[in-house]
C-alpha cells in the first residue's frame, strides 16, 4: 500500500485552481474525502503533507487552492497577505471558491460524495468555519488556530456540519473575547461544536515553518500539534462513522 | 481477566473514609493509579463504575471518599449539599482529605506509586483542580463539568500536574466569565492545561442519573459524555506514557 499524490486542476470563480490530492493507491472502495484549507500563503508542501497524512488515515485528502493557479506567497514575500486580503474583503467570493474546491474533491473518482469534511489552518480555519456557516455539504470541519470573525452574509440556520475548533489559548489573533464570541456564535447556530483550548500554545501551533517565533505568540508547539491531530482523528472517525 | 472491586477503608483528617478500589485481577505488574472524585453526593455506584472502567483501561481506580464513612446523600436528601458545603467552607481541610485519599491509592499494593492521576465530576472536578493547585503528586487530572472557584490558599507555582478540563458550554455553574477566569488562572500558573468545551452540553453531562433534567442546563448529554471519556483516555495514555 502506497500513498499517491496527484496534481488536481479544477475550475471555479477566478480559476483555474491547482491543488494536490493524496490517497492510498490500492483501496478500491470509495473513501471519505477531506479538504485541506491552507494558511495565508496558499497551498504548499505542508498542506500536501497534511493531505498525505489524511490518506494514511484512510481518507482522500485534497490540499486545495482558493487563490488561483500559481498565486502563492512565502513568509519572505513583500505582499505575503495579498491573496488572503482579497478574499477577506470578499467573503462571498471565498465561499464560492470553497464550494468549487469541495466540488473538485467530491467529483474525484475515489471519493464517497456523501462523506466529505474539511480541515484548515489559520486562514484555512476561517475557511472551514465559513464552509459550515454557508451550508456547504461537509459532515464535519476542523479549524486549527483559525480566525473567528464572521462573514458579512447570514449563517445558515441551523449549521449542520459538526465543528471542532482547536485553539491556542495564547493566540494573539484569537484573544479570549474573540474566542468566546465564536463559541457564542456557534451556540446560537444550533451546531454540534467543540472548542479545544490548549494552554502554552499560541497561533500557528501546528506550523513546522514556525519553529522559531518571529512574532510573539506565533510559534510551533509540539504538544498542541500532537493533541489537536489526535482530536481531529477521533473527530473524523466520529463524523464518518 | 476479570475486574475486581474491593472496599478500601483508610484514615485521614475527619476519617475513617471508605471507598471502592477496582483493578484487573490477573495483572502482576504495578499499574498506574487513578483517583475518582465524586460529585456532591459522595462516593456511590456511579463512581465505582468509573473506577471499574478505569480498570478496564489498565489502571487501578479508586472511587474515593472525602466526606467520611457513611456520610452520603442522594438527590432526594433534604440536605443533599451538606457535606460538600462543609468542605467548600474549608478548602484546606478538603486538600488534606484529598491527600489522604491519594495516599490510600498510592499505598495500595497493585499501584505504581510514581504514576498517579485523578478524575472528578462536578464537585469532584473542583477536587481535581485543588489537587493540582495544592501540588499533590498527581501527574495529571481531568475535571468533568467541574466547579472553578479558587481556594483561599495560594496555588503552588508552577502547577506541575497536567490538566484536562472537560466543560459543557451551557453549564450554568460555569458561565463564560468563570470559564475564562479558570483558563486565565491556569495560563498564569505555568501549568500544561487544556480545556475542551462542548456545545449543546451543560452541567452534569456525564451523569446517567440526570437523563431527565430537573434543573435547566443540568442534564446528561451522550455526545459530550462519550467525547470527554475519549479525551480522558487519550490524556491518561499521554501522562502515564
Amino acid at each position: 500500500m502506497a500513498i499517491v499524490r496527484q496534481t488536481l486542476i479544477y475550475d471555479g470563480p477566478g480559476g483555474p485552481f491547482e491543488g494536490v490530492i493524496a490517497y492510498e493507491d490500492e483501496v478500491e472502495t470509495l473513501r471519505p474525502g477531506v479538504l485541506v484549507l491552507p494558511n495565508v500563503l496558499g497551498q504548499k508542501e505542508a498542506d500536501n503533507v497534511h493531505a498525505e497524512n489524511l490518506a494514511k488515515l484512510g481518507y482522500v485528502g485534497l490540499a486545495c487552492d482558493v487563490y488561483g493557479q500559481g498565486k502563492r506567497t512565502t513568509h519572505a514575500s513583500p505582499n505575503r497577505t495579498e491573496y488572503m486580503d482579497a478574499l477577506n474583503a470578499d467573503r462571498a467570493l471565498l465561499r464560492d471558491r470553497l464550494a468549487a474546491s469541495l466540488a473538485a474533491l467530491r467529483g474525484f473518482d475515489r471519493v464517497d460524495p456523501n462523506k466529505l469534511a474539511a480541515i484548515g489552518f489559520c486562514f484555512g480555519g476561517k475557511c472551514v468555519l465559513d464552509m459550515a456557516r454557508s451550508g456547504l455539504p461537509i459532515l464535519g470541519g476542523v479549524s486549527f488556530h483559525g480566525v473567528y470573525d464572521r462573514p458579512d452574509y447570514e449563517n445558515v440556520a441551523p449549521i449542520v456540519a459538526k465543528l471542532l475548533v482547536c485553539h491556542g489559548w495564547e493566540d494573539p489573533i484569537g484573544p479570549p473575547e474573540k474566542t468566546v464570541a465564536l463559541a457564542q456564535e456557534l451556540a446560537g447556530s444550533g451546531a454540534d461544536w467543540q472548542l479545544h483550548a490548549y494552554g502554552k500554545a499560541g497561533h500557528a501551533f501546528t506550523d513546522l515553518d514556525r519553529k522559531v517565533s518571529t512574532v510573539p505568540g506565533v510559534v510551533y508547539e509540539p504538544r498542541a500539534d500532537r493533541r489537536s491531530w489526535q482530536a481531529m482523528t477521533n473527530f473524523l472517525e466520529e463524523v464518518f462513522g
